[in-house]
């Protein structure tokens, strides 16, 4: 069963408190406590002088009331001693200015002096807490990100790029620098590209060679990986078998970091799933990211920061009531084994006073914290249910960092974002009842009845080889515009589009369509094909002798030609949809799509979400994301385990509501 | 009676068109000329020699023709001398970048170099003519603003801070800079804050410490108040006591210097007013403007820059015809002792072209000199009846820089802006035709029937307990969402909201609601109370027990909960109003608030501002702001001094039409 | 006839693919190809070391098959080599920063190491290639642009000024620098002004002396010009006289360089023509560019890039089918002697991997190609016709780039806006059939019947008796709002608008409105003159007794006022348009003025352009820029030299369809 945990900085209020907070905890429910993290100037207030018993004494305390441990190295905010000591540890932005002393992340992750600090104080963390069997897990540092341009960084890709391309020859044939001249005598003569935004026109206008600006975004990623490696390196001859190593990364939308590259160095993944910074409050957004989250390990993972209250630095949002609990339910059906509360107390002081734990700033536990203390109890009440499931997936959606970072170099229109077509995919799917693996393109795939690989921009021969291979055995492979469009090093490949994959897709694009602020082109469906429209950005394909229509544009200069085709490989098939499709169309379009590849599909109302999970018996969780009543019809009776209810036909959800839902006959969704 | 100036730049013309412009001045009926600000180059063309000739001949020329002198220091503009001899002295702006010579305000108000030329400039300003007694006053600088971020402010702040909080343990523990490691071993670690835009992603997008960012904005505006009592200092033991000593300020708007603690340094208080610069164009803007000028001392003001035509400095705006005149009466019916016309004639060089002045560049009299000279002779039509009138405020509203400070830093929700939400409960009470005193929260309020202070963020015990004692007394105290967030170091009370005046105010805030982009939620008012709306923010608060409701939510998560309480305390009550609250519910709140605290209220027209003056007799001015006829009702006969026209029941203005009431009978609004 | 072109980039790809291309361009009836601009790496791969057997060897393939060759010099993308060893020539963009390497145009023009650099290349170059008689012409760099602001640039702008001024009190003088104390004792305290966004509030919200601000404009304008001038100097000596230079301007929306002065230094004008960029995607815009540049030289001009498919670097837009020929056909129209299309073929790497060519990136011919061939047999056919056929225009624009900096500066309404309102003004002279000149206000213009003079702002003594000139010997002008505002110092001349232009408009300026976001202002035509609407500016003019009003204002402040005057000037008339008129307004305004200047006019359906050619004989070209079918009325049977069609009343033309009509009878449209 998930467990429930929190946020704590008991250094952040007085000592007299901590027994009252801890009892709290332990009687809402809560059974581990993420700790330390930023606690830097506490932990070593002088340098190489350590300060460690406040923290033993809070711990102490914690886990005498049954409370796990998880411990952060506390990397995240240097103190103010080190900056004083080494200023050149604070990193530039992309306009160049330091970002100074005041906030956090003030670090570049490539500085000699912050690697010194780091493993110092990492190590001194390692020796005294590593065989603490009150600590299940380390979390390094918080939320990696940031692009730093100091020169640090700019020599450090100097040597990045020597360990990519050998030599400056090899970076000039790869990149093409014979382009406006910018061919390279030597390593050193790279410049880090211009990043953010340019003025209209003069200089400064120009962007910088899109195979430049990829690298750089890779060596960036890479960057916090290595500084990541760093502190793991420190940590693990020190700790003991059972502490587990994690980090909080921040889910799909965050896109600075190759998330598949930096978990092959942890143990666990964790993240931190705050729904409403999410401006369309989608709920698929929450659910596209439990599952990015799940798919980089292809296994369970840890929620370490779980919103609360309202959130926001400068301006809140706040949710709305039952919406904690939905969206706790939702990350422990796609998967969360551990669900933590940010924060445990509001902040009295600091940048984050607005960011609402479970109890308010005051202290007294009121509306959250009774909340929290229900759902421990709900929780309690389906554990039996619950313990060991796992979510349910016969469908694999393809998600590449490369084609991410190539796609904000060049957008190319707007109605291509990387992160909106993936989600409007992933919806689509999603709204079937169907569940969805988010994978690497790397991952093995045999095992999946559809693969969706929507904006897959980059490609190699392995890759197309290995969809190939996918579809030949039998799979159901969708492909979207601007598939294969570059190769790694953010270069055209000589061949028409989709390049590598125009074999496998079954079409050439012969022309294309990229118009802003213009009506949608319509399609007519064909052959089961669905109808639909395209938006911004559509193309005119050239079918190869196999491949059919699936539907055929009604308007726009390519009427009359194939909008999507469908072509068939060995004992599987590849469907090319030519343009950006809104979210009705591909709704039609997977619905059309997935009883052919013999997935069994749901009827689920708007706003509902249907999570299948696979435990001792098969079961149902069904998410009321809106906030009004929703019935929704079952395919035979089934028991509600949160309500203790049997429903035949039809269960009505409540606004933001819930329901655990055990078999009793045939289950919504077909198994894998 | 008010005198009406201008501002005269006669430097900027030929000498011989001097006499002229005196001639020309004095027939439309200005008495003072406000001049010489800006002309630091003209006064010291090299460093330490003075030239004041031409300075004397203007001012023997204007005398002679019975005009009184107001003097400019011109420290805004230091000369290119002093820059190309001091660098230093350019201010940096937020973005770290200077703010080079060829403007004007480049200098930083900290820098010891601008410091030694100001001291030398302005004594010998003041040795020249300080017994002149043509001088009536002088103007220290001009619009004193600027947030400067060069290495000298840094120093200063530093010393600031140790005049503050004495020890870096005593600020760390006022700061709460655990938070985030950001614990300071020394005054010298203490960076300034960035300001200013940051990017969406990366480094940089951190806020700072809310309580390091409030104390640099208090350090800056301490800054300036220094520059300016440094200049008084030169000035006062060498001139008369008949010379008053003045700075024109910028009005209720602008927001970077607490004006309270400035206008302690100064005589009398002095401003710029230009209705246009407010883009929402709202007649309550400038009245607000005036009546928060007026409240700096409690006393009549000077408008230093009176808008005459045309203004801006990329952009022009034109006020439409009759607004010159309306805007005089208004400023004079607020406050105004003297009102003086920016400027005499339209600039044709430099920055301010498109700010038109009383004559076209052309220098021949046109439509605005013809009706500043209509005005003047209007005036003196009236002024036996003006002479000595004061505006009747039986209403006080509480202006406090600190809250103002604290929410630049944390917006909270975009309903709640400082500016916007004291302006809609402003122009509530001044629909009723109830006078207001914009008032520091310190002031006595004991004489006022009502007291608003919507926005009151900050609140210390001193405060608490005056307004305790205000309402105890019989007061009725308005308060408004977001009461008492924080203490003096914007840290949050360890308390319930509205935390130190959740007993005066009879509720604590148990949730809260910060929506964007939303529906309004609705209350039904109970018990006399008002319907209305409040939108983006509203809390769910618990009445103490002898507290009533007087609004009832209808919808959203707090429905059928307290959407405004009345709370009796000693003899008076307080009222507390939920959430961010609209234009037409804050009317109907005070309209039902005002009878009950003995106000009594007008029936005035949309549009027509009504302001009450006590002098020999108690005089209405009514102002038509809208551009159409408007007929308000009268509550007795009345005889209007300007047309000479007596009315009995009502009275009809015109677009942007004047009229100044002289009492037959019972006036509007109640007497204090 | 005009010729076709390609941009070919051979340095791009293989050596094999070569003949390859060559075989294609020439199949297509390209005839000349541009080559090298941008190969600075590829021609000096180290400081002094040539290697020009590449391009020989390209420039033998391409001439072996009848190619003539346009010679690019590669100045605009210096190599790394030359960076490395002088970083200072790196420009420095308004906001100080530099414009690293890894763009282009990453020099600035007035350092002396680019100097030498530019010297050495281009003399070698001019040492290889000035004999080769099939080099046709030399491009000079590419696209020159940019705003530097590095101390290399302050340094030659003091040299500058003392050029202009002589000495620093006649700068003082000419500029006013007495406002706000600005007065300089030396030439090396002048500051280069501050540009681009500044914020709200706080320092740098000041804007800098417009007259700074215009010299500092025409400064880096020249600066341009005598980079320009440099490289010519280095190959005139060099070349052989058939060779001509030439570089690639940008249109009529570019606004940092002075074209006019700019075109004295080359021996054809030429420039790049992409209509797409035009958000408003308005067929007059690339009409109005190309007069603009046929006017520069009063003679036919060479389109270096002529757009081809879809373009963008982030974002892509694409052309509409046909829109390639009709935009090819409308420049040749207007005055091409040679369109050459961007690019030959689509990049696979570097920034403009979105900038679409005649091939696709993967090299194959594809429906661009074919549409090209296609063309080129058209050209063919209407070779004779067309052959040495030039447009006639009985009208002349007036073009100064003294106002538009000026109204850089001080936009002063949006509504008067220079691009937009010259734009506006020469669509509605070519609504009507009749040909523009678009000139230099110091051209000579008695052979127009009709001079447009929007938005001269900047006026001098000499232009004011040149105009005078004009009208008194029979033309009619057209003046708009503000004439003749500021002198050539960007100063407000003594005088009532439109200053020392008033005489002649018959017109006195004696109020002005500028409304944001406000209703238009409504008139009626009288005595022949039109009904029509001003937005955000209009003015209340004065007229001279012997002018006579056309319009009369039928509400707002000017109400029963004169909108339109008609002013005669010995054989002529002016007439002054006293607001910002709609193109509605335009519209009926020439429409009603052509006749009386002996102007004939058509009738044309909306989106249909009609220029009318004089060669052997008089010729009409007819483009249908919108997308559906218009039919055309016809002033007499004319035969269509495209489909060999005759057509007696009317022609129908396909959605961006294209005629080329040969005479019958009378033409349209008045011949000068």
């Amino acid at each position: 069963m998930a467990r429930l945990g929190v946020d704590y900085y008991p250094e952040q209020w007085p000592r007299a408190r901590w027994e009252q907070d801890a009892d709290l905890m332990a009687e809402a429910g809560i059974s581990i406590v993420r700790i330390a993290e930023f606690a830097w100037s506490e932990l070593e207030p002088s340098p190489g002088t350590f300060a460690f018993d406040w923290l033993d004494e809070a711990i102490d305390l914690l886990a005498a009331r049954g409370l796990a441990i998880v411990l952060g190295t506390p990397t995240a905010a240097p103190p103010a001693w080190l900056v004083e000591a080494h200023p050149e540890i604070l990193p530039r932005r992309a306009d160049r200015r330091l970002h100074g002393f005041g906030h956090r992340r003030h670090y570049c992750p490539n500085q000699p002096a912050m690697h010194a600090a780091t493993r110092r104080i990492v190590a001194a963390l390692g020796e005294h807490y590593g065989k603490d069997e009150r600590i299940e897990a380390w979390q390094i540092d918080n939320e990696l990100m940031g692009r730093c341009t100091c020169d640090a960084c700019l020599a450090r890709f100097h040597d990045w790029l020597r360990g990519r391309y050998g030599s400056i020859d090899a970076l000039n044939e790869s990149w093409g620098t014979v382009f406006w001249s910018q061919r390279y005598d030597d390593f050193a003569q790279v410049p880090l590209p211009e990043l953010g935004q340019v003025p209209p026109y003069g200089f400064g206008r120009e962007a910088p060679s899109p195979s430049l600006a990829l690298d750089y975004r890779r060596f960036t990623s890479d960057s916090h990986i290595a500084f990541l490696r760093l502190q793991v390196g420190e940590l693990r001859p020190r700790i003991g078998p059972q502490q587990r190593i994690t980090t909080n990364l921040m889910g799909f939308k965050f896109a600075e970091i190759d998330y598949h590259a930096l978990s092959a160095e942890i143990d666990v993944v964790a993240w931190d799933n705050y729904p409403l910074l999410d401006p369309t409050g989608r709920w698929s957004s929450p659910a596209l990211a439990a599952d990015a989250m799940r798919g980089l390990k292809r296994a369970p993972f840890w929620v370490l920061e779980q919103q609360t209250g309202a959130v926001g630095w400068e301006v809140l949002r706040t949710p709305r009531r039952g919406q904690m609990r939905l969206h706790s339910y939702q990350a422990i059906a796609h998967g969360a084994e551990l669900v933590s509360y940010f924060r445990w107390r509001t902040a009295r002081f600091g940048t984050e006073q607005h960011w609402y734990g479970v109890l308010d700033a005051h202290g007294r536990p009121g509306r959250r914290y009774h909340e929290l203390a229900e759902l421990g109890r709900e929780l309690e009440q389906v554990a039996g249910a619950l313990d060991g499931a796992e979510p349910v997936s016969v469908a694999a959606l393809l998600h590449d960092y490369d084609s991410r970072f190539a796609l904000q170099i060049q957008p190319t229109n707007p109605s291509l974002g990387y992160e909106e077509t993936v989600q409007r995919h992933y919806e689509a799917v999603r709204r079937l009842g169907v569940g969805v693996d988010v994978l690497a393109p790397t991952a093995p795939l045999s095992e999946y009845r559809l693969v969706v690989a929507p904006n897959l921009y980059v490609v190699d021969e392995a890759l197309a080889a290995a969809l190939h291979g996918y579809v030949e055995a039998g799979g159901t492979l969708v492909l979207a515009p601007r598939a294969g469009v570059k190769d790694r090093c953010n270069v055209v490949p000589e061949l028409p589009f989709p390049a590598l994959l125009a074999g496998l897709a079954g079409v050439e694009v012969v022309d294309v369509a990229s118009v802003l602020d213009a009506d949608p082109v319509q399609f007519a469906g064909v052959d089961g094909g669905p109808d639909g429209a395209f938006h911004g950005w559509y193309e005119q394909v050239e079918p190869a002798a196999d491949a059919r229509a699936l539907a055929i544009y009604e308007d726009g200069e390519f009427a009359e030609t194939p909008a999507i085709v469908s072509h068939p490989v060995g004992d599987g098939r590849v469907l090319y949809v030519a343009g950006a499709a809104d979210q009705a169309t591909l709704d039609r379009l997977y619905r059309a799509v997935a009883p052919e590849a013999g997935i069994a599909v749901a009827e689920l109302p708007d706003g509902v979400e249907c999570i299948q999970l696979r435990g001792a018996e098969t079961l149902l969780v069904l998410l009321n994301h809106a906030d009004e009543e929703r019935d929704v019809p079952l395919d035979g009776g089934r028991r509600d385990l949160l309500a203790g209810v049997d429903h035949d036909r039809s269960i009505r959800l409540a606004p933001f509501g819930v329901a655990v839902l055990a078999p009793v006959r045939a289950a919504i969704g077909a198994e894998k």
